[in-house]
């Protein structure tokens, strides 16, 4: 009991002392059936008696917890409602990332704290920017840092995992790992990193820049070498245990999902269809990225419109593959969102490489080449890109661009119904601030369908809808619910104009910092803010519904993953949240949840 | 009538026609009567017998219209409260900007249009890098271009005025010289601009680069050489007009002011106080750079306290000359609100020279430096530096930078108080958005003022309280009220959340399309935004006077000088508005209009 002798398994009791083994097992029946749940408890013997010292409701992992759960409902224990209950959402995050196998053989050299789960092979990189190089070139890397700072957000993103020497769960690491979803363990303090000598020691153990490392992010272990890994797969308790969520939830589950392979995914996880299809991933791919800095950067509307209709059939290709894999569902497309300047090459990249040419006396016509681009780079660059010429803004300037994505989306539709499918497109207007935007883009999306069915012949249905991600569109609601037929919490950018932080510099700079000092109690970006976000939320919802009465509002921000803010999304009356593939299975756990509680707290 | 004829003088119809010229005027005082106002009095004379044709209100310049109006009321006509509602708020911008002498003779060589008000004269540049490098040097220049893009911004900030050839009143040059109160002619069509020659042509005549020219951005005229201006002066009839402003309204009139000389200004023009006083300004000193610098990359807190006590006598010695300038009245002091590497060298800057040093083998200590340097800035550069590390944030993270100034301030009031002045400090904490910040650093600053008065044995009065500038603190005002003496829209930056719109890039790229379009009936960072930002402004008036019936609130944001925000203000019961030192009679004015608006309305 004081942990000083190491615990003997409890059958020896059965054999030992039968008839105390007897009472035993008679006790922890009684407990078990009084709590309705599995006990840890703590007993002595003393002198021949059996003394029950305390009991209590068993930790366990998440895999247990859930068949723990679905077995009790099959014992006549609990009902479906309590086993849902039972299961903490987040816990099922190890359940869904990606994990070691847990017959490998580890070679575990230290620990840290478990501050983004998910596990991750990969060389030792100790430099931000070797990272990033390396990374680009498609190397597996885990970068290992004594602490990492805004400087290393490059080296971040290209590597497959953190580790860390210094900090805890609110370092910067940590929350920009988990903020991204990548594996971090951090705060490893065994760990002695000498930059100069481009290696760290751990216990004696000396592991080089290059050596092949391997972390978990869940426990915390870092190994050496790679080791095997386990694709995340549901147990078929936990395929019960969800199908019961889907019969007592009544929010739905969509996923945010910009590819075929990932709507499909997103399907297997049990998401009745997309909240949200960015578009703009799709401009980056390598071969499509110089048409689309053609139409950027073209000197007028008739060399942007020759990338256009480069660019309509390969966007149809990607509507058509997408809207194909969810047939039968909804799909929430949304129309080009980033500002303009993130398709082109960055400016201080620029300055650099004409200042190379121009002092090394190089190439005259490369050197006039690069001044021209960076000219046309800077006049794109903006103060506040965030806050800038993006979401709707573009497509109230640059018509062309949204008509070509309508287009590309109304053809792919009467693709997929001449071939049988039925597809249900949602033609998403981001960044909506006044019932105006709206207006006018509806307009031209509705004069787009119409063409393209008078050109085809064919009839389909569509809906136009807008994002609702900066305040002023909670605060007109009512407005812009007469031009809406869908409303879609874009959580993101609404936390970011809400509170005025800027994601990445506030998760770089000082966001650790107040949740340290309890200034806030959570990173507002992964939990919904009740009070600032959501009683704007709350506030379009009733003023949504006032214009609209059956107004269809989900909510698309990272938040639709989160457990806290999913109930959240079910108190104020969303009709779905929407996800990433992987947490689908939370979600629809999580708003399984909301719906119990509420009725325990409605009685 | 038809505008063939040139009209002779009235007085010859009195030598000629004495009885139709008593008709005349007996007509002319009975309609005058009638109408309460100076008529414009269409009439014909037809065989001996005059026929009044029509009459109207007439129109009148500014200066004109407030003596009519005041004459008007001494002759019994109409009342004061009248007299003050037929003043145009919006035209006393020409009385209250610098002007040309009308005096003077003009050699009037094009006109185009009066895009931003105000004189200027200089010589004539027509690129912003030259503008910049010369008006850095002290020289007054005219920037002169075909148009204005965001690549101009630098020299547009260092121009005397703007003169372009093409684009309207909502085009990005007048946009952004009204934004900055510079003057700007704009849309001048006889302008044949050559940039490779370096000079203009207009009707023949041709204006090189250097050559000096003016400009009244209140007509539009441009002028060849410099003209002799008038500063701006209140005529008496305008000092009464405003005198019986101040009897009327109810609301407030404080000035933004950063400097005892503009805070002395503004006195002179009726201000009651100072409702902001920007702390960063006083930063930005040629000599104190440096020392600004060394705090903000200093190495440890050691070094920063160093820099800081460095800076604590010059703070003292700026809060000192502002609290004399206005004792008596409150000054409202805002602690440092902008992101820090607004204090440090330009990131593309060092990249340049950084390449340069390397390419052309230059000094390698210097180089090394200028590349640590380059890191340190890098560091602290941000994606959207308006939602980043700045304001209040700045106070958490780095407290030992907000308590030198409170300490700074209640030195300087204690030096006052000892001198028998009667002063009244407001400390501001910026961009506030949960209440928790402001309780930390209020106590801060009551822990500072605590001090300083046992250190000196001085006691004294002061407040604190905060912006309302981030919808999360119009959503929390309730909250926030708990732990503030007073609040003060800073409604520039709550436009810019609310809307999810970065002033600088709107202006510069999408916002003159959006009024262009009538998607917004007016930029939203001049007149305020009633049914988004306003909505917010008052929400936070009820909450926050729900936790405080007392509390203090006004706005220091550019619409505490626009008279329609300024009416908006009035009517959610604001106490005073604040604005800078020349918009004050403006202000008075229109608060006084308000005020008997809202009578006539309530009745």
């Amino acid at each position: 009991m004081a942990g000083i002798r190491t615990p003997r398994p409890i059958r020896t009791l059965k054999d030992e002392m039968p008839v105390i083994y007897g009472q035993f097992t008679t006790a922890c029946e009684l407990l078990e059936k009084h709590y309705r749940n599995i006990q840890d408890i703590e007993f002595t013997i003393e002198r021949g008696k059996l003394y029950i010292l305390q009991t209590r409701t068993g930790k366990r992992t998440a895999q247990a917890a859930v068949k723990v759960a679905v077995d009790m409902v099959k014992e006549g224990l609990i009902t479906k409602e309590e086993a849902i209950l039972r299961v903490e959402p987040a816990h099922l995050d190890s359940i869904l990332h990606r994990r070691i196998d847990p017959r490998a053989k580890l070679e575990v050299i230290a620990k840290g704290l478990p501050a983004s789960p998910g596990a991750a092979s990969g060389k030792v990189v100790f430099d931000a920017e070797e990272a990033e190089k390396l990374g680009g070139e498609g190397r597996k890397i885990i970068l290992v840092r004594t602490e990492t700072t805004p400087d290393d957000i490059h080296g971040i993103v290209a590597a497959q995992g953190i580790l860390t020497s210094r900090g805890g769960m609110t370092s910067h690491a940590a929350v920009v790992a988990r903020g991204m979803g990548k594996p971090c363990v951090c705060g490893c303090e065994a760990l002695r990193i000498d930059y100069a000598a481009a290696n760290f020691t751990v216990n004696g153990l000396v592991v080089k820049k290059g050596d092949l490392i391997s972390i978990d992010g869940a426990t915390g272990q870092v190994m050496l070498g790679e080791v095997p890994m386990l694709d995340p797969e549901l147990s078929p308790e936990f395929i019960e245990l969800l199908q019961w969520a889907d019969e007592i939830r009544t929010l739905g589950v969509r996923a945010n999902a910009d590819t075929p392979a990932d709507a499909l995914k997103s399907r297997e996880f049990g998401a009745e269809g997309i909240g949200l299809c960015r578009t703009e991933h799709m401009f980056m791919a390598q071969e499509r990225l110089p048409i689309v800095q053609q139409m950027i950067l073209a000197a007028g509307p008739k060399e942007r419109q020759e990338a256009l209709d480069k660019l309509l059939p390969m966007q149809q290709t990607d509507f058509y593959g997408i809207l194909k894999a969810m047939a039968g569902y909804p799909v929430t497309i949304r129309l080009l969102d980033p500002p303009l300047h993130e398709f082109l090459p960055d400016t201080e990249e620029l300055v650099e490489e004409v200042s190379r040419l121009l002092y090394t006396e190089g190439d005259q016509k490369e050197l006039k080449k690069k001044r021209d681009l960076l000219k046309k780079v800077r006049a794109l660059t903006e103060f506040n890109p965030m806050l800038g010429h993006r979401g709707c803004r573009l497509g109230i300037t640059f018509p062309d661009v949204y008509a070509m994505q309508a287009r590309a989306i109304f053809q792919a539709t009467v693709q997929l119904i001449r071939e049988g499918y039925r597809v249900i497109p949602e033609v998403e207007i981001p960044l909506v601030g006044e019932v105006n935007e709206l207006t006018v883009l509806r307009d031209l999306v509705t004069e787009i369908a119409t063409k393209v069915s008078q050109e085809t012949g064919v009839e389909f249905e569509y809906s136009v809808g807008t994002m609702i991600e900066v305040p002023r569109a909670a605060l007109t609601a009512e407005k812009i619910a007469g031009e809406a037929d869908f409303f879609s919490f874009g959580t993101n950018d609404l936390t970011q104009t809400t509170f005025g932080f800027s994601r990445d510099d506030a998760e770089a700079k000082f966001l650790h910092a107040y949740i340290d000092k309890k200034i806030l109690p959570d990173n507002p970006f992964a939990v919904l803010d009740r009070s600032g976000v959501g009683k704007l939320m709350q506030m379009t919802v009733e003023l949504g519904r006032q214009t609209k009465p059956d107004l269809v509002i989900g909510i698309c921000g990272e938040h639709g993953g989160e457990p806290s803010s999913i109930e959240f999304c079910h108190q104020i009356g969303l009709n779905y949240v929407s996800c990433s593939p992987y947490r689908v299975p939370i979600a629809r756990l999580a708003a399984a949840q909301a719906k119990a509680n509420n009725e325990k707290g409605g009685k």
